[in-house]
C-alpha cells in the first residue's frame, strides 16, 4: 500500500486553508516526508500518521517555506525521546544548512541525523523501493524526487488453477523464484507468476516547465507538480514556477496516470469567481484530463 | 488602548488546540509580539491583526518553540515587500542566533533588522511606553518582559466644571502642562489635571517560581505567567517551569490585577476529567482568584 497525504499545498505564504508545502507518503508502513514547511508537525498531529515513525525526509530546495518545519519536528521528536536515526536528503549544501538550523539556540537532540546530498539521477535504496532525485529549474539548486517501488510479482490465478494450485501455499515458493513439484508435475515460476512494474510517484517541488521532469516522470502512477499560477501570469518564467497548463503538459508528455496540482498561490482562494483555484484545475484538464487539485489533508492510495 | 491576543498557548509541543507560544500586543496602534513559535504567522493571518505592521518582537529565550516562527514571518514580510525595519529584542546571543537563522538557505530580505540584546532591568523606550527585561529562572538564559505605559493624565471633570471648563478645548492645554487664563481666572494644570499610573503588562516566558518576577510584576494590570503543570508534578523544579500554584503565588505577592496562565503542557487537554486544563485554573484560583486560563486567540483589552 502506498498512501499519499498532502500536509501543505500553498506557495510561499500560508493561508487559512493551505499550510506550507509538505507531502506525507506511507510506503508499506514506512513513513516519508517530501518537504517540511513551517507548521508541518502540527499538520501531522491528529491525522493519525504517527509522525514519530517518519524516518526519511526529502527536501527539494532550501527556501524556508519548504524546510522551516524541520526544526520543530526534530525538536518534538527529541522531546518525545526518539532514539532511531532520521535520514534527511536534499540538494547540495543540505548538510551545511541543516547543521546551521539545528545548532541555533539551546537544544539537546536525542537521536542521530544522517544527511545525504543528492544530484540529478542519484538514487537511494529503501526497503522495497528506490528514491531518485532529478534536477528541476527553479531560482536556486532544486530537486524533484521519484519514489519507485521494486517490480512486483503476483500469481496469475487462472494459470495457477490449471495446476490445481489456486489455494496452495506453494504459490509463495513460486513467487520466491523456486521451481516446485505439485501433484507429480514440475511447475516453474514463470508458468504461474507474472511480473508487474512497481508503482511510481513523482514530486517536483518548485520548478518551471522542465523537460527533465517529463523524462523522470515517464509512465508514473502519480505526478505531484508545481502549479503556482494560471497561465495568464506573465512573469511566471522568471520566478521559476509552473502554470497549471505547464504541469498538465508535462503530465501528458510523460504519460502519467494521475496529475495532482499543488503549490497553489494564495491569490487563488475559494469564494471569488475570478480567483477560484478551480481556474487552475480547469486549465490543466484542457490538456490532461486526469487531474486533481490538491488541498490540505487530501489523501489517497496509489494502487 | 492596549489589546492582548494569545496566538499560541502550549508548552514545547503543539496540539490540535494550542499552537506554540506567542503573545500579540497592540499598544495604541503599534503591534508587538512576545515570542514567535513555529506557525505564528499563520495564527496571525485571518485574525485581522495586520501582521505586516508588527515592528517589535521580544524573544524570551532561545528554545525553538519560542523562536522558530520568526524565520517564516520575516520571509513572508519580505515577500510582501516590507521596507520598514523590524526591531528584535532578546537575551544575550540573540544577535548570533538570529543571524544564524536568517542566513540558512537562499533568501533576500527586503528590510533591515535591528537587534538589541537585553539583560535584567534593561529598558527600551517605545512611543508612550517602555519595555523592561527581567531575568527569570529557566534552564537557559531567559528573560521576561514588562510593558509599561507612561503615566497618563486626565482632566477631573468635576474640578473642570467648577472653572466652567467642562466643554472647553483649553483642557488640552492644561493636560500639556500649561497654565491658562479662562474667564478672568488663572488656572494651573494641577487644579484640574490628575495623573494616573500607566497600564502595565508582564510576560514571563518560561520560568520556575522566581522572586524576581514578583519584583518586576508589582501592581501590574496583567501578568501572563508560565503555568506548565499542576503542582502534583514532581520534577517541576528541575525542568525550569512553574505550576499553576506557583503562578498564582507570584500574582498574589505582586498584587497584580489579573493573572493569565499560559504555556500549558499538552498533558492537559479538554475531554478527560483527570487531565482537563481546568485543573490548572482551579489550582491557581485557590491562591489568586482573578485568574484566567489562556487559550489560542483569547483576546482582551487592558483598561
Amino acid at each position: 500500500m502506498i498512501k499519499v497525504k498532502f500536509l501543505g499545498t500553498t506557495a510561499s505564504i500560508p493561508t487559512r486553508e493551505r499550510n506550507l508545502p509538505s507531502v506525507f507518503v506511507m510506503f508499506k508502513g514506512e513513513r516519508i516526508l517530501f518537504d517540511c514547511g513551517e507548521g508541518t508537525q502540527r499538520q501531522l498531529m491528529g491525522q493519525g500518521l504517527k509522525f514519530m515513525k517518519i524516518n526519511k525526509i526529502f527536501i527539494t530546495h532550501w527556501h524556508a517555506d519548504h524546510f522551516a518545519g524541520i526544526l520543530g519536528l526534530i525538536q518534538t521528536m527529541s522531546l518525545e525521546g526518539r532514539k532511531e536515526p532520521l535520514y534527511v536528503y536534499g540538494p547540495k549544501r543540505t548538510s551545511e544548512f541543516l547543521e546551521q538550523l539545528l545548532t541555533i539556540g539551546y537544544f539537546n537532540r536525542s537521536f542521530k541525523i544522517e544527511i545525504t546530498e543528492m544530484d540529478d539521477s542519484f538514487s537511494i535504496e529503501g526497503d522495497g523501493y528506490t528514491v531518485t532525485a532529478f534536477s528541476v529549474t527553479h531560482r536556486i539548486p532544486s530537486l524533484g524526487y521519484v519514489l519507485e517501488e521494486e517490480p512486483r510479482s503476483r500469481a496469475n490465478m487462472q494459470k495457477a488453477k490449471k495446476f490445481g494450485l489456486d489455494t496452495s501455499p506453494m504459490i509463495g515458493k513460486l513467487k520466491a523464484g523456486k521451481t516446485i513439484t505439485f501433484k507429480g508435475k514440475t511447475i516453474k515460476p514463470e508458468d504461474v507468476i507474472e511480473h508487474l512494474p512497481g508503482r511510481k510517484i513523482v514530486y517536483t517541488g518548485d520548478t518551471k516547465y522542465d523537460p527533465n521532469v517529463i523524462k523522470h516522470a515517464k509512465d508514473a502512477d502519480l505526478l505531484i507538480h508545481d502549479s503556482t499560477f494560471a497561465s495568464n501570469k506573465d512573469d511566471i518564467d522568471e520566478i521559476g514556477h509552473s502554470t497549471a497548463k505547464d504541469a498538465a503538459t508535462v503530465a501528458k508528455k510523460a504519460n502519467v496516470k494521475l496529475l495532482v496540482l499543488t503549490h497553489i498561490s494564495r491569490r487563488y482562494q475559494e469564494g471569488k469567481d475570478s480567483t477560484d483555484p478551480k481556474i487552475l484545475l480547469d486549465e490543466a484538464k484542457k490538456v490532461f484530463k486526469n487531474t486533481i487539485l490538491a488541498h490540505d489533508f487530501l489523501e489517497f492510495e496509489v494502487k
